[in-house]
């Protein structure tokens, strides 16, 4: 799973190579943000820091990367020692502050800010940009869905629509970071130590003769674990067939149909054999709003699986994140910069993001120059998390999920209203 | 790159499980197929079908794999063999067919048929969906997107907004398959040979005293292959820059603003400086219908980078991919199955995709059974292509993108029109 060297666009390799030529080795600063908020995010949800520090811990060119890079044409004017000294000898050796996953965030606040030589910060940028706003896409989703569950339990089922298998995975760890209980893609169990769950496939049914001996024979081999799928062929019938039968599921999934009109009729049926243990839980095209409607109605549904919804943060597949130079040192100073392009102009400069609170309630953020003092009763929010490439902690995924819960619930109640949220102020100091 | 073993629900597991202990054993067929498709789209590319291979190919479950699921809770029920002997000799031993990648394919029509041992065919559900429908997604966008260029070259340029690098390489290779001339990733590059393309950041201007600083920069070490971005600061400010320098860059590019007035006026500039042959791209936020106006405005953009559109499938970030039962074997014969749940029936039984031609123009496709003669002027779009857990051929990626220009050309005009297209008919033989 880590990140190759050519984990970069083409460009990042014919600037570096550009920069090597001209000896412009002095440092940079480049800021990793989001443009805009998508209109259905009030806040995101910071998440993929690890995996960009993994990324930049790793960074190496191996020879056969080296060789290939001397068959593009685009890289053809470079001198040999670019391949055979500088590649071969890379390393990440720079300085990052992050935001700490699982913080909310907003638009225009830095997630990450690399100060390295120049091309190093710059040959990241591609890797830096993929492997952040993904995650912090999906746990921002994420969040909201727990929000709308209201405390009831969260599952994740998304991997199978998630863009590949890997990002699955990566959906999976910033789905639990937001507060999901658990996820149903086993590599992310092994991997990051998730809690896996899952109950039963429409096709167990179909593979049996009838539903009756495809339950039974379920709930012989996993006991008081069996959570059954109910809707192969008419839930209620099922649920009357599983009553009757004398079998104790610890649960049942409805994954199609109309699961507020059905879990009642299916609770009705349970209660009246005396199966008021027997859990229900939904999913099937499932996402906060629906959530919070079935929540709303009071229908006897105790838990939710979210698929697609999560895993490609289906109403805002990408963030507007990029990673723009704010700095460079010139003689031995470090010196603001600007760009200027309609509709894309950046702030000047090393910053810092501070959150201001009131009685425990954040109030407002304020984006400023690191070098400005720190506004009242604010706390900042970039810190050190890597020092001439090297790392400075690894905070477990209980923690990060542990925080994300803290610091969501520090944010004003409008701001985290599923609809018609109001926006969080963030101020701004530097002039653009 | 390769997959897992644990790259799986973990339901899959549990019901291999529960196949093993209750002894069913027998064959099973899945469809993998999309239930519907988008609004936005009339047609879909497959994709990603030498990926779903190499997966099944190289399926192992290692020793620290299985040790990792001995320890979950969800399968405490099952017997050590089923760890010790059962796992520890997995192997997909079954037959896939499969249409072809670069195929145009519509909803309801296997794109994959799996008929292997109940078991083998269920575990590895999750990954052929995810990794066969991100493809097909991106490859149906990028087809699109191809249509709308008329013949001008298309670069893609989405990794950074893809969900993590893996799916940005997996996008890059679909968006070549539908007719991308290149990609920015240098590590599809690598893996798959596809064209790099590539051009200059806006921070090379900004790490540069001034922009006439910068542009001759490139130019001295990239000679002739230069191509610089315009629009850091001023884009018509550039232009003159560049043209007042006597410097020749290969092309220029427009990241922001209207690239439609926009290039207008830089092509005035170049043309009355004699840079009759600087060619101009234009990139940001592009997607197949921003493409259709500028190329009917007749601005004079020879080429054009596209990103987000593509590695997302932004507009459709996720297709209705599901893998189904359609026969299973009971006492030694192949029984059709059938899943009847709301909105989510399924047609039973081994089937057949076949394409009816009139004068080389598909006109129409029939879904029917397997052992259903072919209807007349019809080929078949489901072949072979691993037998008994062996792959039978490996085509190159040139091969496929050949075949898609085709077989895409072959749909009626008015089914590949972007907007208000036609659906295309497919008749389906099978009652559900």
């Amino acid at each position: 799973m880590l990140l190759s060297a050519l984990s970069t666009d083409l460009y990042e390799l014919t600037m570096i190579g550009g920069y090597y030529v001209k000896g412009l080795s002095g440092r940079a600063t480049f800021d990793l943000f989001v443009r805009q908020l998508p209109p259905t995010r009030n806040y995101l949800v910071a998440a993929g820091l690890e995996q960009a520090l993994d990324f930049l811990e790793s960074l190496r060119f191996t020879r056969e990367e080296i060789d290939y890079l001397r068959t593009l044409p685009a890289l053809s004017g470079l001198p040999r020692d670019f391949f055979d000294d500088y590649l071969a000898n890379f390393r990440f050796t720079g300085d990052v502050s992050a935001v700490e996953e699982g913080t909310p965030i907003f638009a225009q606040e830095p997630l990450l800010r690399v100060t390295a030589p120049l091309a190093e910060a710059q040959l990241v940028e591609t890797a830096l940009i993929a492997e952040v706003m993904f995650p912090t896409a999906v746990a921002s989703k994420a969040s909201r869905v727990v929000e709308a569950a209201a405390g009831r339990s969260v599952m994740e089922f998304g991997a199978r629509r998630a863009h590949g298998i890997d990002a699955g995975i990566r959906a999976a760890r910033a789905a639990y970071i937001a507060g999901f209980d658990s996820s149903s893609i086993v590599e992310a169990g092994k991997r990051f130590g998730i809690p896996l769950s899952g109950t039963m496939a429409h096709s167990w049914v179909m593979a049996f003769r009838d539903e009756p001996s495809a339950f039974s024979a379920y709930a012989e081999v996993f006991g008081e674990r069996a959570v059954f799928i109910l809707d192969t062929y008419d839930a209620l019938a099922a649920a009357r067939t599983i009553a009757e039968s004398g079998l104790k599921p610890r649960g049942v999934r409805l994954d199609s149909g109309d699961p507020i009109a059905t879990s009642r009729e299916v609770r009705r049926i349970f209660d009246a054999y005396g199966l008021h243990e027997t859990a229900i839980v939904a999913s099937g095209d499932l996402d906060e709003l629906r959530i919070a409607e079935i929540v709303a109605s009071g229908a006897p549904i105790s838990g939710f699986g979210v698929g697609t919804a999560i895993s490609t943060s289906s109403d805002a597949p990408a963030l507007s994140g990029v990673y723009k130079l704010a700095e460079i040192e010139r003689d031995g100073e470090m010196v603001a910069v600007i760009k200027k392009s309609p509709g894309k102009r950046t702030y000047p400069g090393c910053k810092q993001v501070w959150r201001v609170f009131r009685d425990d309630v954040a109030v407002e953020d304020v984006l400023t120059l690191a070098e400005e003092a720190a506004p009242a009763n604010a706390q900042p929010l970039l810190k050190d998390v890597m020092t001439k490439g090297v790392r400075l902690s690894r905070p477990s995924l209980d923690e990060v999920r542990q925080r994300c819960r803290q610091r969501v619930a520090q944010l004003p109640g409008e701001v985290r209203r599923l609809v018609d949220g109001k926006n969080y102020r963030v101020r701004i100091t530097i002039d653009s």
